[in-house]
């Protein structure tokens, strides 16, 4: 199918053109579909925050080891996940919900009993769940530009202290968890461009039980 | 763009026709878009289980709060991520990647240095970033259904323990992180299918910094 199609032509690119930005079109289709990834009981418990200013792309590349494609990419996407889970968060997200599909009892009932489960939880417990929650949406944004033939770094390799400082991110209740850089490749000088795609055999990775 | 198409017509669905089975070619397919899903230094630190046995569906049910999409689902995917980094699965994911790009020094220098972070650290916080890399996986295995048509419902409702235990997954150095229904809506019965999706406005969920 077409998604085998865009997953094998992508991959994470370590050398981009920094010649060449991402058209706006591209970039709202992208942060379209990573709004539309799934997330528990639908609370999207993350912002992405998109850098393009060259001096705080310069301190996230410094916060990141130095990887050039921070600063050669045109974009730079922070996923960066709620620290933890507050009664104002949540009512926020019965509130949006309410207001896009009417009043519901059910509805409240079942927030009420989330913030039952989650409000007691440690914050770094909750922060954990969110973070896994901001990398399904991770996952699609990286699909996402696939699709749009833009290139992405999905990258963990760096200093989170460091990118919630450079961001001003703690004061807003958010920690990073990812960055994906995009732009367009710059093959010639990118050693993993046209290597092939390893994965595993798929019958280690998935097992039956019929 | 054809990814928003699919992502809008997917719902966590709440009522399965359990009359209708996921052909294997679909399932082949989901299978391999999650098999093709990015992970931190291409580890795949995870499992996929599919399964279809009827008292295994019927015992995961009752680990799972009696959520019926689970035996009205032809298939349940469990996502089961490493319970730990350890010096054999990394060898082992070198060998894979040597077997098919052929050897090379940098490569097995920079899964050195891997280990050197990754084994000191303690189990929990090497399954935290395993499971992470799981939900990369998830989000893009609940894409591929929707791009075959297929039902599926994301869920983490579920006591882990139990179906570690049903599946023994402990035994084998993994630990249940979600789990993923797939079958065919019965959209007569299910209070969600055809309600408005509801996402926050994305300058919510977007944050600018140019």
């Amino acid at each position: 199918m077409i998604l085998h199609d865009k997953l094998n032509w992508r991959y994470a690119t370590k050398k981009m053109d920094p010649s060449k930005s991402v058209p706006q079109d591209k970039l709202d289709r992208i942060l379209e579909a990573i709004s539309l990834a799934p997330t528990s009981s639908g609370l999207q418990p993350f912002e992405v925050i998109v850098v393009t200013n060259p001096e705080v792309k310069a301190k996230l590349r410094a916060a990141g080891y130095d990887q050039a494609q921070i600063t050669d990419g045109s974009h730079v996407l922070v996923f960066a996940a709620w620290d933890n889970y507050t009664a104002e968060r949540i009512d926020a997200v019965v509130a949006e919900t309410e207001r896009q599909r009417g009043k519901s009892e059910t509805l409240s009932a079942y927030y009420d009993r989330l913030k039952g489960m989650y409000l007691p939880r440690s914050a770094d417990e909750n922060f954990e769940h969110a973070a896994r929650q901001a990398y399904i949406a991770f996952g699609i944004g990286v699909t996402a530009a696939a699709f749009e033939e833009v290139d992405a770094t999905p990258m963990e390799g760096f200093d989170p202290a460091k990118v919630d400082e450079i961001l001003g991110l703690r004061a807003r209740g958010l920690r990073s968890v990812t960055l994906l850089p995009l732009g367009y490749r710059a093959a010639e000088g990118d050693w993993l461009a046209g290597m092939k795609k390893v994965r595993k055999p798929l019958d280690e990775l998935v097992k039956q039980v019929a």
